[in-house]
């Protein structure tokens, strides 16, 4: 595959509106044989953070050389700047909100330049829709191998964000939150599986909420249907599941609730 | 066109997630030439016989060599298979767990094999999401015109469910059921067009829920505005729409309501 | 690029079916180097105006050549055309029910043809679903290089919906409507801004329903955090919004509630 062929598009503009369909269409206009894969539009209005989430759970299954487009943008048309990072293997185009704080805690940034070299917009640039007007024409032209240098200059520092982390206390117990919830009603938590890697057997309780969820098991079929069970989801997190059910609704909860993982005393 | 170069994805992921969007990923990594169809990834969770009947409804119009993976899969990291089926014009993959029933009982399967070569999975295979590690990859070699023998060993038998089946009585009542309803409020029921094919002139009533329908007629033009009227609808099954309005709601009728066909005795 | 290769649809038919998907898969089998984009299929359904107000917004980010299939169809199976407009850009296919008036207000028309040749047909059409046995296939023989005089009959006139168009008052009063809302609460008028252009300053007040909004601003930014603002927008129209907030829901507005622009006399 040539390289930067595919671009990959994560925004909170949505499926109902004409804002991706146009994004594609000035794509299309500028490298016709781009690859565009929606990552996710349904990222919640503004939500850097839900944004951020989603990016860092999928980016490394994308080919390398994927052009990443993140436009969740609640400064559009004013002060931020737009930011194209370069890494080993991906090329990330986004506003500088703090989004790409995850993806850069783990890819080393090779080149940090603020976007801004008008050529690559489109000639009229609204103040309302960068995603259409700068982001698009910008990595349909990265997708046919313009530099990034070419973009503009070196930025010195990127805003990056964190996803919220799991505290440990003393005795050992770990307290996390929910950070996703999925179409599943799957309650996605910020407990990453080296915290509790090969601890399954040392784990005393997992509560959610004030909802006491049994051991930790291996797949959603383990649990007994309708019964909440803990597991290792596909993002590589604590996830809490409903076999054949829906555990954001049966346990009622939702993003930002508290995840405790307690372990027996060894 | 080269053969298998379409792949058709029919899930239960939704789009609001990054699961479908990194399926796409993974395909693109090894077949940036595929050209990936959605054909719908709004089957309920867990629902296999609503994703067979889109299946069963839509298949015929694919080209020749398309291979479909169907990812409703309420056992994922279970005990179930994975299943590769080959029919004269196409390729299907799929959990055995019954979705791929309806289809072959049209098309005669050439090969059935099970889907157990982990050379063809991605090198991390979760227990929870196989759309991504198993389904994606294996579409995607296959796209490249990996034989199915490949895959794993042949399979004695295949899981099938069917759609449910209408009853006719004596007196040639035909009882049958809503099966799908669609974003139009449109009914579509399980009643084949063979089933009352050229018997329009011939019913006396239609009745769905308590309400009685009009006669047949041939297109929602056809319907007074507002009135719900009855037709054979574009997968080819009696269907009972309101025209320029929405049948499930002024009707009240859901799937699994049933429907009555009364013909004149003659 | 090829001439026509971009097909963009727009339609009423939503994701959740296989309506969509199954277009495609017509289109891929006749010219599966065709590149589909979606502009949306969020129209509400049989939603005419709103359709035409999309493809206004839209369709001059599209590429030249670009084919636009436009199936917003109250009309299926009933006596309605099908038409193909050319103009110097684009080609538009779409049932004779106003829907492309705003764009061909705009774009001269060079060819308009009814299309009723079924030799570019699919064998057996359904009286219900055009989208998939007619302009999907049209589509995308036009795709590859057929002309539209192939398709039929020139026609004499296309029916022409208009948008509804802002008043002007004696002592220059502007009164408009919403004419769309978008996922972001974001209320779209019909006040062009070629109507307001440079008269910024020399606006008194902007009223909608009946809450006052502050003055003309340039960028969502330019407003405190939850207070309502109006701007211009992406399409050029002069538009509601709320900084990172939701105008829709906040002043309690949808689509056809009336926006008075007054000017200071001058």
């Amino acid at each position: 595959m040539p390289k930067g062929k595919v671009i990959a598009l994560l925004t909170d503009f949505g499926l109902d509106d004409n804002y991706v369909g146009t994004m594609k269409a000035v794509i299309a206009g500028i490298n016709p044989k781009a690859c565009v894969i929606d990552l996710s539009h349904a990222v919640q209005p503004q939500d850097i953070l839900g944004g951020a989430f989603l990016l860092n759970a999928s980016y490394k299954f994308f080919p390398k050389g994927t052009i990443f487009v993140v436009v969740v943008d609640p400064g559009v048309g004013g002060e931020r700047k737009i930011v194209c990072v370069q890494t080993r293997d991906y090329i990330f185009l986004s506003p500088d909100n703090g989004i790409l704080g995850p993806v850069t805690a783990q890819e080393e940034i090779l080149s940090l330049v603020e976007v801004s070299n008008t050529k690559f917009f489109l000639p009229n640039v609204s103040s309302t829709f960068h995603g259409r007007d700068i982001f698009a024409p910008v990595a349909a032209h990265l997708s046919l191998g313009l530099k990034p240098a070419r973009l503009g200059d070196n930025l010195e520092e990127l805003k990056k964000i964190d996803l919220p982390r799991p505290k440990v206390s003393t005795g050992g117990t770990l307290t996390g939150e929910i950070i996703y919830v999925d179409r599943f009603g799957n309650l996605i938590t910020n407990i990453d599986d080296n915290l509790i890697k090969g601890a399954g057997a040392n784990i005393s309780s997992i509560t959610i909420g004030d909802k006491k969820i049994g051991k930790l098991i291996t797949s959603y079929q383990d649990g007994h249907s309708g019964e909440p069970v803990a597991l290792i989801g596909s993002p590589g997190h604590l996830e809490v599941a409903v076999n054949c059910g829906n555990a954001s609704k049966s346990l009622n909860c939702s993003r930002g609730d508290k995840v405790t993982v307690k372990f027996v005393r060894s």
